[in-house]
């Protein structure tokens, strides 16, 4: 698999274009070395979204090991006269060797909150733009949305089971980003085997349709599964399907499965009836587009788990984060240090190196705080953001592999516990909290 | 790259955990073999739609020739006890023998169009439920939403420049799928490796804010690229970057481009400059957000050429074509043939194997007929649309790699062109053409 630690393909062509014309540029201009910090972050939120969760460092962070052009991308961009001789060379060679820091994956964020800066020459950095924003952009829009659905199961167990309706490599990331936000499980396999999750499932209704009758089917796979499965009894009657569940594998049967129906009614329906058949341990799946409103909706239903797909990795309505990756400071040919921002209307930014906190009280969150170009001295009411994971090229490795998934999950948990109450609504609103471009 | 004909990594893992633990129970059972045919379609079109664009048919055939389960793969699915010794000696050497039939790639399609059939044995065709789901959506999401914006632009060109807004992987999917649909170029530089699609690109606000000024990045990039380049020209004030653009590169601009403000108003403003400034034949290129609503919208504009990104990549509002794959009919243990299908209520589908046309009048579709289980002899006035694309596990080659991106382009705008004309209207409406279960 591309991303498991051997065999890990180049993934530097994952590239605009222009990352590459204006290296060749620059660096014809005597500009390219200039020390630059580039910053990710985003403008705004999803509308009417009260946080978001940053997600996606560790996958970045495992391409940017791998972050080479090797014979075949020099000779693609000689053949197509995208870059100059001397640049060529110069990307053969290439190899990261700046600092780069970032908020931990699975911190909420919020409008502005600089997720990451990247500090080298122009020309190291300003090529894993495209790279560095696509892996960002779509494992923050995914963990963010899943942090709303977890919060809405409110304890109970999430499966994640979108891959079907992504990119297959996205399914993967997907998959990663909603165990960081607290989903338990995964139905994708390649998840499983780069990032160490939970995979799960048993059967869909072409199981069912194989087999000359339902019973037949659920035979079947009791045979196969014992009886801690989960059966899907929604093929054709799901009163019948209960029935023909509970018959074939007995008190025991771990779960049932409805994928379809109104799935309030069902549940309850469900439910009885287990109890009445004797089955009172036996859970209840529900899966059927589920979103984080469908499941905050079913909070008063008997149901033991949910498995979601689309909407989870679509982003439940945002599919993209809408992250930008911006210069904001530079030196000039003295080395001075220039601070740089587009003024352009609707799409300003602010120039200077950020340093940001989250200001606390009473362990609960007020503010993020962001301040630029001085390193400020935090004290006890603000946490740091800004962790380096890469400091002169090296990688750190707490923040990549399985290990740093966990890691991520933890700390979600825990920084999401910690922002304002008004941040667990689903409905929509503010931020949750603002953010200031000041210490005072 | 992954997906070069080369160093192709395999693709089996982009599954779902039940697609296997389902041919383990179906092997036990001794029901596995059962020859069986699954189908690929959309219930529905995404809300409004009058047509969706059938695509990713070549990049799953690419992919499908390597669907291999490696020693890593057998060694996470024993260690997690997905499946039983038995299985694992299965897929260990598991190479698709059956048949494949498709719609062409770039084709129009409408609801309950039977986009793909898989003709196999049970297991060997659940199998690639997941991974084929995966591609067909993505691509076809993509292309669809490609495609009413190329209409949109009404024959001037787009650039495909949403990489940034996707998981790196689906961006260069969403390229392919963009070409199909009619874009002229990419800023993606693994689609120009892979698929032979024209790369574009020249630079962005940070190569402008590295600079001293403006008129110094100007000079840095004409320097290196020549004058047929195209200058951005909103870092600062637009009209100022006319100005200073003309100043650098002289009469023979290629393009200047704008990426904020009203772009009909800055347009037409930007025209009127230049043609002042006696750069008549410098092109005016936008980019900003764009959709197919965006684009019609500057339709008197003086624009040249469209830059669109983000709601390309996310497939304008529907990120996923919502494509499934059902078992649609299969045998019994005698060998006899038995349609199946779903009975639950709001998804049930029709059994049966799919024969589908187009229904043509005066070179103008009128219906998409779709007749279960028996071939039809068509008439003159029906275009046959399944092709068969795999042959007892031989792909056909002219169905993959950079030609079958040419062909489907070219077949898109044929079949797109002989839609009837409500199918250009943007605003929402029913599909252009009914589906019709029956020949007469």
């Amino acid at each position: 698999m591309r991303n498991t630690q051997r065999g890990i393909s180049p993934t530097s062509f994952f590239t605009d274009h222009y990352e590459l014309t204006m290296v060749d540029a620059a660096r014809k201009a005597g500009t390219a070395t200039r020390r630059s910090v580039f910053e990710l972050f985003a403008r705004r939120l999803p509308a009417g979204r009260r946080y978001g969760v940053s997600a996606g460092q560790g996958r970045f962070l495992e391409g940017l090991e791998n972050f080479r052009f090797d014979d075949e991308h020099l000779g693609f961009l000689s053949d197509h006269h995208v870059v100059s001789e001397d640049t060529l060379n110069w990307l053969a060679e290439y190899r990261f060797t700046g600092n780069i820091f970032a908020y931990a994956e699975g911190e909420p964020y919020f409008p502005n909150s600089p997720l990451m800066q990247v500090e080298s020459t122009f020309q190291e950095a300003v090529i894993l733009e495209t790279y560095l924003l696509s892996v960002h952009n779509y494992d923050t829009a995914v963990a963010s949305a899943a942090s709303r659905m977890t919060m809405a199961a409110g304890g109970r167990p999430c499966i994640e089971m979108g891959s079907r309706r992504a990119h297959e490599e996205a399914a993967a990331a997907a998959a990663r980003a909603a165990a960081i936000a607290g989903f338990d499980s995964t139905s994708n396999l390649a998840a499983g085997l780069r990032y160490g999750i939970t995979t799960a499932g048993t059967a869909a209704h072409s199981f069912t349709l194989l087999h000359d009758d339902e019973q037949a089917a659920f035979e079947a796979q009791v045979a196969a599964m014992g009886n801690q499965t989960t059966l899907l009894v929604d093929t054709y009657n799901i009163e019948q399907g209960i029935r023909h569940a509970v018959d074939v594998a007995g008190p025991e049967l771990a779960y049932v499965r409805i994928d379809s129906g109104d799935l309030l009614e069902e549940a309850h329906h469900a439910r009885r009836l287990l109890d009445d058949l004797g089955n009172t341990n036996t859970g209840i799946v529900v899966t059927s587009d589920l979103d984080e409103y469908a499941i905050a909706g079913l909070r008063s239903a008997p149901v033991d788990s949910y498995g979601v797909g689309t909407q989870l990795v679509t982003g439940s309505g945002a599919p993209t984060a809408s992250l930008v990756y911006k210069l904001t400071t530079r030196q000039d040919q003295h080395g001075n240090w220039i601070d740089v921002q587009k003024q352009a209307e609707g799409k300003s930014s602010r120039g200077g190196r950020k340093f940001a906190a989250r200001r606390m009280h009473n362990d609960v969150a007020t503010a993020e705080v962001v301040i630029a170009d001085e390193q400020p001295a935090w004290d006890a009411d603000h946490r740091p953001l800004l962790v380096q994971m890469v400091t002169d090229g090296e990688i750190d490795s707490r923040y990549t592999g399985a290990a740093a998934v966990t890691q991520a999950a933890a700390h979600h948990a825990e920084t999401l516990a910690a922002l304002p109450r008004d941040a667990r609504r689903l409905q929509d609103g503010e931020p949750a909290i603002p953010t200031i471009f000041a210490l005072h």
